[in-house]
């Protein structure tokens, strides 16, 4: 084997600890270093002998980082720390707000190629993966339809806007996807489905005692964007019975092409995803990526890169030979 | 749009009609002729604007023809053939003789590279897209176990050692994925199968009159390699009764990828395929991915490829800014 691929983690919450797990599975990494906003010594990782240091340690480690994976969030870490990175360091992001995209594109591609680095955005599964089987649907058939459905799994933005209810301790919610509308996509009708034929929402609410249980089950299912469109059930239980039930991240779903060829064959393709963490398999795919994005690096590639840019082969362990005679 | 990209077809089976029927859904390309080994007087294409032209006619074309897509097939043509006109083409395959493919690789890479041409094989389905999802779960979850059932489909290749029976005169075989197994896979047992518990083989059979059935039957339940290791059922029917229920060449199947993350966290990858048509769908991938290999060419990459080394964004009509606004 070569040398290793440094890696470097900026962030440590789930994303960070997922990803600190998953270098474990992959023998040609190895992980340099945590990097925390926090103070570093209050910072208890898996890996006590990996040191933890300050952001601010960052900079001068420059040259024994080949790859820094972000795991902050997409809501304000990742649109500053991206391209404020990717100028000294091939960076892995997991960004997923999807109508902000082509902007973060754009502003970790103009950092990465000042500092002849390569910026890796948006890995992950949706977006990530579940992108990349949109991209293959549509290009190998053009006239047809796609359908992505999430769950069943947590969402952690509903979940959170729960929580700001007055009355509220702790809330977990669920995504599920409409089994029926599901299965009218299998059978090939293209249905046109509204966001509430899509998707229903589950709520797991602990409130305070003697809180207004109808006023907070009421604010839930009429809040705009969150819940107001969507079929909403709220159930009110223990804290307790949260930590016993809901302590997972599990998620998954479902991205569907249906399509037609010739002389109106349909044909129909299907990707799903059961995810027993989504934070695990999420930081799963970053580490892939940030082999792809080493060996870009290495051919002297420069600039922002997502996973429609990536040779397959380049995220795997094994040479070409081997993949085609193992996996082709 | 630019320029198109100019297409041949060399062979006109199912395949090449299949490539015939999937040009018309990309406008980017322009079939330019169909090429055959047969008097060319004697196809009947469904394209009459488009010439037909033998064999010998496809040199003195080098430079109308951008990618040549060959629709032979894998025992006898496309070993000859796709290193032949490597040397002077774009060439795109389906070679689908997986313990092969190494060797197939290298002749074609040492024709492609003698030429300054790219030449892409084993493209379709499996091997195709189901060898980019084994690699995509191997890459993403390393420890785990892959499982790939094929079916319900036609296996042409069975169904011709059928008819090669004495006795027989027409048949039909179809390859299913026994539903436990699958079953047992999707709940995360990671289940070691053999051959038989992966898959059963239904035959229908025409048999000729007075022929010895039981004697036909016992031939095809035991003929080593193709039926001997799974439970195999025989259904005699008509002539008119295999026109009428098995006149389509359906097929699909299943890759999964069984995998743990952190401490011992399942996730689960599925992709499966429903094809109306086998060769059509198999036709839809030649053409996304001899787009491809146009724009290789035109960045000078010279060699062998698979689709374990193609950007998926090369694969598509629109370019990068578009498909990161829509499909990421």
């Amino acid at each position: 084997m070569n040398e290793k691929i440094r890696i470097g983690i900026l962030g440590y919450g789930n994303l960070g600890r997922g990803v600190e797990l998953a270098l474990r599975q992959n023998p040609d990494m190895e992980q340099v270093a945590f990097f925390t906003r926090r103070d570093p010594s209050s910072v208890n990782t898996l890996s006590p002998s990996i040191p933890v240091y300050g952001v601010d340690a960052l900079l001068a480690m420059k040259d024994e980082i080949d790859v820094l994976i972000l795991c902050g969030g997409s809501a304000t870490d990742l649109p500053k720390q991206s391209p404020e990175y990717a100028k000294n360091f091939h960076i892995v992001d997991s960004f997923d707000n999807h109508s902000k995209i082509p902007e973060h594109f754009d502003a970790c591609d103009a950092a990465a190629k000042s500092g002849g680095k390569i910026a890796f955005i948006s890995g992950g599964w949706d977006p990530g993966m579940f992108s990349l089987q949109r991209l293959l649907g549509n290009c190998i058939l053009p006239q047809g339809k796609d359908y992505t459905f999430w769950g069943k799994g947590v969402s952690q933005g509903h979940s959170d806007a729960i929580r700001r209810i007055e009355g509220v301790l702790d809330a977990k919610q669920y995504t599920v996807p409409v089994e029926d509308a599901l299965a009218r996509v299998r059978a090939g009708e293209d249905p046109v489905l509204s966001t509430r034929e899509k998707h229903t929402r589950e709520c797991f609410v602990v409130a305070k005692e003697g809180a207004d249980l109808a006023r907070i089950e009421q604010e839930i299912k009429t809040m705009p964007a969150y819940f107001a469109d969507y079929d909403t059930t709220v159930n009110f239980i223990t804290k307790e019975e949260l930590l016993r039930d809901h302590a997972g991240i599990p998620h998954g779903g479902f991205v569907l092409r249906s399509g037609v060829t010739g002389d109106g064959t349909r044909q129909m393709i299907e990707y799903s995803l059961k995810l027993g963490s989504n934070p695990e398999f999420t930081a799963s795919v970053l580490v892939a990526c940030a082999r792809a994005v080493y060996r870009l690096g290495k051919r002297g590639e420069v600039g922002a890169r997502t996973i429609f840019d990536l040779p397959p082969a380049l995220l795997s362990m094994k040479d070409g030979a081997a993949l085609r005679k193992e996996l082709l």
